[in-house]
């Protein structure tokens, strides 16, 4: 006979698949010895199994009411006794947490008759008809699907009628007639008579959440996170327990850190006489939890010897709710808590020094994601703001600067020392220099996967992006935001990249401590205990980590700094003097060197409007005709630019070749390494290779020097990674360039879906992250995969790299961990994210763990 | 130790790995007997050995020093004997034939003194001074790389100074000082004295084949056809025979049927007294056969029995080349002919008549490219005709038509019966109406890959592009030719799409009986032997093949026929009923529904500086700019546009719904399948699916008809193709989109490569031939048997099958055939092809033989 139906006292925490995270941590309270109410669990594979036929097993009906007499039995109240009734709450429990599943129903087992023993068992006939009001209105909502605004209707118009304001101010006789209207309300809405049968009431209760399952929040949110469809939910069945039964009573939510700061002590909220969800409520003040020691010093210092035990037993900060029943401290759940980005460091490092963890679990306590949102400065609170308009918050940080309509004038501030912010409609490459001289970007179009947000993210800049209610003139340099403020140029902006909000004026800014420390400004051993947490974290996973991460030059920022250096290879060498410097050769689509076609156009029709056309310009126009490409990124791009144009991939190797030949004249130990791009055919590679070579041993020959460089490609064509293995035979190192190879493993160009096309698939969860952001494991991921073992078979010490955004994605880097690249190369921002991420990926390999951020 | 050398006598015809094509062929006259001069081959592992270390292998050396005394006691002549010398020839012969390969040294053996004996042996004293002036400028030219143009301005020279003015009448003194002549210009050149040492003359010889296996063209050309590098050439050294050494000699070449024909009989050309490169140079008329016979009975009767005997022996019609030498018949060269398409057919089924091959293998003697080249009508050359200019042979047939420089008068004409050339600069997606109603496709750019050529051999509509002395003017609406010939709107073209050529006026054309056959015009078993040839062909063909065949409606044509039927599904799936029909729903890229940016932004620019700008146009440029996407392939299109625009696809499935319940209600049998196009994720087509489904729904409950429909997918993406195993969860059936298939592994655009790009590709090699054409096995093909292994994984019943170009492309198909699809899809032009390679990919499958086409 299969079991799908268990005692608490009969699990433990580590049978969450059968028994889900709620069961199983309730299992193992009781098994730490805690005063847990009793109850059962009904098992996934139940819920499975009523899901597959549509109905409840046999057994588990039977099995339920086994599990139902021994809870009788342990309280020693019956279900539905009209003398002394047992109520019990019915709580869903998957084995990940998922929104839009049903929750709770509280104070199953009241009904007409049980109502009357309540009263007399509990001593309080308003607490009674309370809680059989209660029952109605979450079991009419939760189980039978009436919409919520007809009860709250009710209720209001019960406190009208009775000239109250609030619930707890409705008598008994109140209570007593809203109690009929509600079963009206049933009785309408879902064509029934509110179940007086209590057993009746439990099982429609378990078959709703087993129902719940399947809503469609529920499963958009499992397409979205690719968590299997048929994982099943359990449900837990709980003895009631009442913190409303006086003031010897009260519920309540307690850390054992404090989630906000992650500084030491017991934290939490207590509210006398009350139950759970008035905590949730907020209608009364809550009392900490030393006010809970005075009022109930007997049940306070239990709770704090159970929250010390579950905190060394979880070995981590633990997140619980408790009740007092007269008295007496019940645990109703805990679960490892969630916290803001600052506490997870402390606590890790923290529960390393208090000798709970090791460095390793350190490490693995804390992701990239959380780094990231350390190194961002931000906003004072405590200063004036004036709110003028929200977007979406495309990038992180607080950037203040003077509004700016076009990049010339962010570039010119910049020059001048001025900060700006670059206010677009929207931006184009053409708006990267803008984008680079500028404090912060802020477009009133464009999701989290437009150009300028996809932008900032890689250089660590903050953008606001999509805010719609600005209206931005870039003609006449200015935006005008709701209620008819306008912003010129040359007003002071500040714009909040972690909330999407616009600020006129100058907000003050706190710069991030966790920068200042990666920069070397601020000490690892100095007074701020946030850094010295990071530092310990980061030299860590440095320690264990096994893929190298490297740092790339093809950001804009980045770019601009080449360029002002003169984009001299001779200078990038002696400072990179002896390490691998791997040198891309060109690569931009042949469009980024024209003129706009239809700018160009427009501009010459005008002129022959006006009778003052140039024949150069007709010439212009008409080689821009001939040279132009309706899919520009599958054009005349990389390689084939090389191969169209003979000799331009020989001038650059030239220069490469010219400036290693000086440094090495100069006693330097350059390691250039030249790599092709948007190679789809090993035969592409030869014919540039041999180019190459050629160059290479004529300046070897013009120079006296002796000159050697590996020449590898990026794999960014499905066709490159497909036919890896004839490729390796020419390619001494693979760098996989998985921005493009995005494009073309899904064909659609990040400049063309993002916005309204982006959003509905997120939305429809066709992807849960944009693949630009983190890469696609199945599509993409499996193209690398392939190309690695292709190219290892034929070159065994081939070198794997990757570079572009996801070099720099925590998802990512795990992924890439796993392949077995070598590196990782990514915008210097993303350097500490990588390394951190890296580190975690050999623990989790190495601890057989799995990573659960 | 290494047998590097054979002896013609110890080889056969299977060794053509070891001996090459020619030397395995030689040693198979042998073997049955036929005079063949003796000699012996020097094998491709020694090749292989002399380019792995640069130097003749010792064996090698030792093994040819005693092959050559063999030869030399065979003929009772010595290599370099002043008095009696052997004469030998050197040629190449690898296992392909390969361009840019030395091929054939003759008379080496002749030097300062030998020159004499010769004169002396064969009493001919002019003879033997030409041989050694042949000899050197052979040998400067092939083993010393000299350029021609000295040596033939030399000979110039020599006849200006003897007054004569062909080669023959230069006198045995002119000869003597040209001899001298030409070692001077080896000095001068090469650096060296012209070899006396006749051992060093065949030794280089032999390294200087051995060294032209990498040949740039021969390096290139196995880079285009994947003919791997290592394999090697083979070295042919056999005695000299003489057909110029009297009216009792002469040489020939002969074929057991006629190549161009496939008539039965005997056909060949003769030359008394000449030598083999006399018949190429034309200089002198050749005899026929028959001519021979009458000089020569006995050599003639020989000679025929021999080709009798090889025609049964190789079971083909053989090609021949021999030497009458003094009444005495000598075989030099046989292999199996080329011939002509008609002639292919023809000779396949007479030899299965004949007995000496089966159907099976008359099958396997034919191919697509063959049924192809037949299909197309052909001018009569009998006509009088005035070309006007060349440009490529871009889709086969001969056009005839009237001129006309836009498509909508293209369209007009046609309404109004008449027959249009259309010639434009180059086509785009615009002009599909107009190609379609037109006869010809006439371009002054762009290649075989261009759009007018690719979509012109997909609709078997004849086009030729890239004519570029053609100026075309289609505002002007006409086309200036060389000599300034003026081709206006209405003036009659003929154009040649077999040859490139375009002619005023027009020329008669012959329809073709093929066709006619197939379009049921002409019977089988009627008069036309080639009709009855290709009947038994394809009839077996289909009989055999295991692939099924099916046509698709998506070319431009078919699209039409389907637009004038009003495309109603409701008639489609009459015309096909009891057929499954699968209907692709809505693909073509957003761009395609809106006006072009640059023209609408141009007209807007010019109204504006008119002053008469119009509140619409503004309105609607903006929108068009909203909308504009920088690369339209990899945009909006296909399940994405389905999915931005809820509905769009529920209102077709609705209406494909709807006539299925007609046909369902007139008593039918609808077979309609659904087809979902552009699916990178399984979400799509699950998102797609649901939609239909409820829609498929909701017709049958308003008709009350029972509805079912397959619902199935495009692979054309490479994400699909590696997650097929996902897709296939959701999918019934899998059609692969290989042209999109192909954009996307390649990561370029047919629209934007084509011309300049594809061209620099095929002539550097990166590709033998455009991977739009025919599959590209090794990328494309490979994501397409990912595909087909994951999508049978999860579904083993799972029907796949591939539309697009390559269904008809015959390298295509047995390549589909190999990995196991269930059908292929083409347009109808192509169906016969497609029938006819199926048949073939099976035999060769199970003959175990491979396909040598």
């Amino acid at each position: 006979m299969v079991r799908y139906v268990y005692d608490f006292a009969e699990g433990d925490k580590d049978q969450k698949d059968l028994l889900g995270g709620k069961g199983a941590n309730l299992a193992e309270m009781i098994r730490l010895g805690l005063n847990v109410p009793p109850g059962f669990t009904v098992t996934t594979e139940a819920c499975r199994a009523y899901l597959a036929s549509g109905a409840v097993p046999t057994e588990m009906a039977e099995q339920v009411t086994e599990q139902l007499r021994i809870l009788e039995g342990k309280i020693g109240r019956t279900l539905g006794d009209p003398e002394e009734p047992l109520l019990v709450s019915v709580r869903s429990g998957a084995k990940f947490s998922m929104p839009g599943m049903m929750e709770t129903v509280l104070n199953i087992g009241t009904n007409d008759a049980s109502v009357h023993g309540l009263a007399v068992f509990s001593g309080d006939e308003r607490f009674a008809w309370d809680s059989y009001r209660r029952l109605i209105q979450m079991f009419g909502k939760t189980v039978l699907g009436i919409e919520g605004h007809f009860f709250e209707h009710a209720i209001d118009e019960a406190k009208t009628s009775a000239g109250v304001t609030t619930d707890i101010e409705l008598g008994v006789d109140d209570l007593k007639a809203l109690v009929d209207t509600y079963k009206g309300i049933v009785r309408e809405h879902a064509g029934i008579e509110f179940p007086q049968d209590t057993r009746e009431q439990l099982d429609m209760a378990i078959k709703a959440v087993f129902d719940s399952w399947n809503t469609d929040r529920a499963v958009l949110y499992r397409r979205q996170e690719r968590i299997p469809a048929d994982l099943g939910t359990a449900v837990n069945v709980q003895a009631m327990v009442f913190g409303n039964v006086g003031d010897d009573s009260g519920t309540g939510v307690a850390f054992t850190r404090d989630p906000a700061t992650g500084a030491t002590g017991h934290y939490g909220d207590y509210l006398p006489d009350a139950q759970g969800e008035d905590v949730v409520a907020g209608i009364r003040n809550t009392l900490t939890l030393d006010d809970m020691g005075r009022l109930d010093p007997e049940a306070h210092a239990e709770l704090l010897a159970n929250m010390d035990l579950l905190e060394k037993h979880y070995k981590d900060l633990c997140d619980i709710e408790f009740t007092v029943e007269n008295g007496r401290l019940y645990m109703l759940q805990t679960r490892v808590g969630k916290r803001t980005a600052g506490a997870a460091f402390r606590i890790a490092t923290q529960l390393v020094d208090e000798g709970i963890i090791d460095t390793d679990e350190a490490v693995r306590r804390v992701s990239g994601a959380q780094l990231v949102q350390l190194m961002f400065p931000h906003f004072d609170h405590s200063g004036d703001r004036t709110l003028v308009a929200k977007g979406i918050a495309a990038s992180p940080g607080a950037a203040v600067g003077v509004a700016v309509f076009d990049s010339e004038t962010a570039v010119e501030k910049a020059e001048q020392g001025i900060k700006t912010i670059l206010v677009r409609r929207e931006t184009t490459p053409d708006d990267l220099a803008g984008m680079v001289a500028a404090a912060g970007i802020l477009t009133s179009r464009g999701g989290k996967t437009s150009h300028a947000a996809v932008v900032a993210r890689g250089m660590g800049k903050t953008a606001v992006c999509g805010t719609e209610d600005l209206a931005v003139d870039t003609t006449a340099k200015q935006a005008t935001a709701p209620g008819g403020i306008v912003i010129r140029e040359g007003d002071p902006l500040s714009i909040d990249g972690a909330t999407g909000e616009v600020f006129v004026g100058e907000v003050p800014v706190i710069p991030s401590p966790v920068v200042q420390y990666f920069e070397g400004e601020l000490s690892p051993d100095g007074d701020d205990d946030l850094v010295r947490s990071v530092h310990r974290i980061i030299t860590h996973a440095d320690d264990v980590r096994r893929l190298r991460v490297r740092t790339n030059a093809d950001t804009p920022e980045d770019s601009a700094r080449a360029r002002r250096m003169g984009a001299d290879f001779e200078e990038i060498l002696e400072a990179m003097d002896g390490l691998p410097v791997t040198i891309r050769l060109l690569d931009p689509p042949l469009h980024e060197f024209l003129p706009d076609l239809t700018s160009l156009s427009v501009a010459v029709a005008r002129a022959e409007e006006r009778g003052d056309v140039k024949a150069d310009d007709l010439r212009l126009l008409a080689a821009v005709e001939r040279l132009h490409e309706s899919n520009p990124m599958l054009g005349l791009r990389g390689v084939r630019l090389g191969l169209a144009i003979p000799g331009l991939f020989g001038l650059q190797v030239r220069a490469i070749a010219q400036a290693a030949a000086a440094r090495k004249a100069a006693g330097g130990d350059p390691r250039a390494e030249i790599m092709i791009p948007l190679v789809g055919a090993v035969q592409e590679l030869e014919l540039i290779k041999d180019e190459a070579e050629q160059v290479i041993a004529e300046v070897a020959a013009e120079t006296g020097s002796e000159l050697a460089f590996q020449i590898g490609t990026m794999i960014e064509l499905p066709r490159a990674a497909m036919t890896a293995d004839q490729i390796a035979e020419a390619a001494e190192f693979f760098s996989f360039g998985t921005n493009d190879l995005t494009q073309t493993t899904w064909g659609f160009s990040r400049d063309d879906v993002e916005g309204a096309f982006f959003t509905t698939y997120l939305e429809k969860g066709v992807f849960g992250v944009s693949p630009f952001e983190s890469i696609d494991r199945d599509g993409v991921g499996a193209l690398v995969r392939v190309a690695t073992e292709k190219g290892r078979a034929t070159r065994p010490d081939i070198k794997l790299g990757v570079c572009g955004e996801h070099g720099g994605d925590p998802e990512s880097v795990h992924f890439f961990d796993e392949v077995g690249l070598d590196y990782v190369s990514c915008s210097p921002f993303r350097v500490p994210v990588a390394r951190l991420e890296a580190g975690r990926a050999t623990l989790f390999k190495a601890g057989g763990g799995s990573d659960s951020r």
